[in-house]
Order: C-alpha cells, then sequence, then structure tokens
C-alpha cells in the first residue's frame, strides 16, 4: 500500500520539532481528518530558508509528506519554495494512495502558511 | 482540541514498537482514512498478556489511543482484555473530538484480532 520512501519518511522522519523564535510559522488544520500541520521556519536576511521543521497529529502519510517537503524547501528561496508543488512532494515520495492525498496537502498548506506569515511580518 | 491526556500518550506514547516472535499478531486496517494499525501480544500459558507492543500509520489520535489501550491491557488475562471497550479507552484519555473516535476504534479492532490470532494458534 506504501512506497519504500514512504515508510522511510515515516518511521526516520526529517527536520520533525520545533524551532525556537522561528522568523516564521505556519498552521493549518484539515477539516476532512481533523488533523493539525504546524511549520516553522527560520529565514535570512536574503530570503533564503536555513531551517525548517514541523510538528503534526497527523497520520503517517501527514509525517511523510512534511518530512519530504521539508527536504524539498530546506535552503530554498522563499520564492523557489513557493514553487514546491503537492504533486512534486507526492512524486518525490514515489506516490501515495489516493484516500491519502489530503493528508499530503497539509504539508504544502503549512508552508504557504509559514511564508504568508512571513511576509506579513516583514 | 485535545485533551493533555491525549497529548501525553501522543508525544511519549506507551509500547511503541514490535515484539520479536510473539504469540500473538493482529493487524487491521480503517478504510476510511487507510490507516493500519498492527498489535503485538506475549501471552504465557496461563493466559495472561505479559507484554503487548503496537505500529501504526494512524494519525495522533490512533498513536493516543493505542497507547492507553496497552496500558489497560497488559497484565490482564485474555478475558479480561476482551472487555476493553473502546469507551473505557476513551474515557481514559478523557475524550476525544468526535471526528477522531473512528481513529480510535482501530486500537480495540486491532487487540481482538491479536486475540483472535492467538486463539486460532491454541
Ligand atoms: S488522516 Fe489526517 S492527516 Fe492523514
Amino acid at each position: 500500500m506504501y512506497t519504500k520512501k514512504v515508510m522511510d519518511h515515516f518511521t526516520n522522519p526529517r527536520n520533525m520539532g520545533e524551532i525556537e523564535n522561528p522568523s516564521a510559522v505556519g498552521t493549518v488544520g484539515n477539516a476532512k481528518c481533523g488533523d493539525i500541520m504546524r511549520m516553522y521556519m527560520d529565514i535570512d536576511d536574503n530570503g533564503v530558508i536555513r531551517d525548517v521543521k514541523f510538528k503534526t497529529f497527523g497520520c503517517g502519510a501527514a509525517v511523510a509528506t512534511s518530512s519530504i517537503a521539508t527536504e524539498l524547501v530546506k535552503g530554498k528561496t522563499i520564492e523557489e519554495a513557493l514553487k514546491v508543488t503537492n504533486k512534486a512532494v507526492v512524486d518525490a515520495l514515489d506516490g501515495l494512495p489516493p484516500v491519502k492525498v489530503h493528508c499530503s496537502l497539509l504539508a504544502e498548506e503549512a508552508i504557504h502558511a509559514a511564508l504568508w506569515d512571513y511576509a506579513e511580518k516583514n
């Protein structure tokens, strides 16, 4: 049911946790399942995402997509990060079962919410 | 949204993992969200559940209910464990949001599946 990459990022998630005094925080919820996702970012003066961490109450698919999404945006500029689509994230995991695609949207939405938070603060 | 006990068992789950050479294994899936739960049990000759561990691809509610459910059945006899209802598990967590009750059922079903597996083998 789940690809090797999904199981890898689920059992060994990258960048899970919090950032103290982050430049930006984005929190989003999934009405379908009631789950929550939060992204923390450290963004430098050149608009480069130096660090990113996530926390979620969501399922394994939410953990795996967030884990790989943080890898895809880390070191990128805000402009580049905004172009990381949900499709790119799911492709990077070699796919997800259709019933789990709504979980994967949490990661993209949380990244956008964090970048929006940053834009508002700066 | 979530009680202190839910957050405690989610962030610090008890009895998460696998048992090598278990007496019984129960695996169940949730068609609604595509999640999976697996319970491993070590049951002695007197029918006492000496050890129980779980693994899940489910969300925080599934993790928290499984964690507390393993505490409720550990050290119990098979007969006693069969009487641990989902309601007892949710009550022990001081409640769950309604949208998450279906997640909590995974733990009860996995315990029953493991005990069924044990009955078939013995
Ligand atoms: S079921 Fe809620 S994030 Fe997957």
